[in-house]
């Protein structure tokens, strides 16, 4: 069983794994390895390489998607154009169901085939949700997906060609997100959300394949868009884990960056607060990464204090710039979510000083998918219901 | 200087390469090697590993977008469902465009970057115009991109953010497609179409991964969705290489498919044809496969005859099912063109008798692609003409 640790508590638990949360200071619980030699194991393919990383005792190959071992690619006509250090792109579009999501259900849909629940679930109305829905079908495992009651036909196409279990909220989006851990643990159901500990593993190995194409060294710097924290958290406990076993010298700077229209953990940052506030209006076209109440930004906070990284915005103008940017300089076409990596790039050289040696990576988290025909004709079931007729909603469903 | 050759003439030649056509017969020229042995290189990434196997005498890793290296996945749940050997998708769709197009796109590019022309093109509406549009800007060249008259500013939109430059053409669809070549000469714009001979010996790298993937071994079947019959050409050309270099020992049988509703290879194959009659009407939801003039649907015939493979066609019925199936059952969510290639394989048990231990590799071949916000304010400027006007406005094009 796996021990968990509350980095600000300090102590670590072994909780029910359906709710990975402090029972002290109520924050998200990350997995705790207990100290012990660590090797990546370059002779295997896929999650068997980092095993020695992951929490994870048996791997099995069938429930993946043929996620990771994505491209990292030098964008040259882009640091010529702006005289930068190297610069690449870790291109995570790549991915079966097109972002980085996939590279933490892979890992949780893992935990949750040992763990001998039936159905699985998130809390989600984009990328997640497909991801989720995906490795599902792929485990045979019932796939409940909760909304946002505002959410649109349109934006749920690419999770309901999965065929998942759609349930439409009405009420406070943060509530619903607490409230499905607990309908989880009553119903059986692994809500695998974004800050779940598992999840957060399966984004580190992003970080260990930087590591090797960038031939065992770590980056100056790596650019992270930053949402609900759990992608940035596991980036930097990849290269934490690497210093930790020395592989690295270098711990990166890590710069994650949020949309100005929904800031909460650059406002924290800026601001010198330890505890993020939530934001009560959220607007941007970086939909991806607009989540005006984070559950891992205060750990997002922590982490890139104590590492000496950096959280920065940037306007919607400027993400639809650098979103064209890497489309017409480099072939390479992405979310503007993701396009807020190499904006906020272009922000920085007034106030940085690089080095001419200098290692820069951008993530490219996603991009969106739609289908040609056929796609148009699908006509979601959506369950919809209240807050606080979710459960009784949820119990009709399970019959 | 590359040989090219005609499979129907025997003959081989050294023409201009921006005209890769038979002098004597009009069909497409093929890439001819000297005999000689061959090998992969198999501590080398990317291209380089199969460059015994290319026409390149040199690669430029930064003209890559990081394509190939898909996953072959295990479809254990629908082997289950249906009794049947095993099953293996190769997940075309996590290309950096999201389609088969791209390996052809990254091997033409090459020899685009080595040729000096400043510009490429192709006559495309779907996949490969974003596909080659995409390489166009990796590379820095100019990217002319020719569409039929009908084509809607909707389809446009995944190969308009790479900001190519759009010619809707006014006349026949074929005689663009041939059009494109002359100008191609006049105007020194290398047009990498469908079955240009670098972008086929692109396709055949998919054949040296299924091989590895495999454990060195060739699969019994492979299913490929034919359209324009490039990717079948290129895909048959792995295996014959493999073989004639004492790799594999066994042949695949190779089924090529087409949708019902534009099937002019399929008919050719059933009625026993030697050349295939272009259709008048094409009317399927696989569009990506929809090409009633199929410009290398004659060598098609030929080798899948030489090597007893077998053509056949699936309805629009057949095909949603299988989409559907392959997204519920496994998680992998792909075109229509692209679930054709389960549709026929689930239409064939009763004809064919498959062996318990057969391998059957379904080639999924692609995905589109459409962007959350910021794409649909994009307004393309498209250039309009006819056909014989085209010269004309693209010398205007040119200043």
């Amino acid at each position: 069983m796996e021990k968990l640790e509350c980095i600000f508590c300090q102590e670590t638990y072994s909780p029910d794994l359906m709710f990975p949360f402090c029972p002290e200071c109520k924050e998200p619980l990350l997995i705790s390895y207990p100290s012990r030699k660590r090797e990546l194991f370059l002779e295997k393919d896929g999650l068997e390489r980092y095993s020695d990383f992951l929490p994870l005792k048996e791997i099995n190959k069938n429930l993946g998607l043929g996620e990771g071992n994505t491209p990292l690619l030098s964008l040259d006509r882009i640091q010529k154009k702006f005289t930068l250090p190297f610069i690449w792109a870790k291109d995570e579009t790549t991915n079966p169901t097109h972002s980085f999501k996939d590279r933490g259900s892979a890992v949780a849909i893992q935990k949750a085939a040992t763990m001998g629940v039936g159905s699985i679930g998130t809390v989600s109305t984009g990328n997640m949700a497909a991801s989720t829905a995906a490795y599902g079908d792929r485990a045979g495992l019932k796939t409940y997906i909760f909304l946002k009651e505002d959410t649109s036909q349109e934006k749920l196409l690419s999770t309901a060609l999965f065929n998942p279990i759609l349930v439409k909220v009405k009420g406070d989006y943060g509530a619903l997100f607490r409230k499905s851990y607990s309908l989880g643990q009553k119903l059986r159901i692994y809500f695998m959300n974004s800050v779940d500990p598992f999840r957060i593993e399966g984004y580190k190995v992003t970080g260990y394949e930087i590591f090797q194409q960038l031939n065992r060294q770590a980056p100056q710097y790596i650019f992270v868009p930053l949402s609900s924290g759990g992608h940035l958290i596991g980036l930097m406990r990849a290269f934490l884990e690497l210093k930790q076993e020395g592989l690295i010298h270098n711990y990166p700077t890590f710069v994650g960056i949020q949309a100005k229209g929904c800031s909460p953990i650059a406002r924290a940052f800026i601001q010198g607060n330890v505890k993020v506030e939530r934001m009560i209006k959220a607007r941007t076209i970086a939909q991806a990464i607009s989540n005006p109440d984070p559950p891992g930004g205060n750990i997002a906070l922590k982490m890139i204090r104590e590492n000496k990284g950096m959280i920065m915005d940037v306007s919607d103008k400027e993400i639809l710039a650098a979103q064209e940017m890497l489309a017409e300089e480099e072939g390479l076409f992405c979310q503007p979510a993701s396009a807020t990596a190499l904006a906020a790039l272009l922000k920085l050289p007034e106030k940085m000083q690089f080095e001419g040696h200098d290692k820069i990576v951008l993530i490219i988290t996603g991009k969106a998918i739609k289908s040609t025909p056929g796609l148009e004709s699908l006509k979601p079931d959506i369950h919809q219901t209240s807050l606080s007729g979710l459960e009784k909603t949820m119990n009709s469903l399970l019959i």
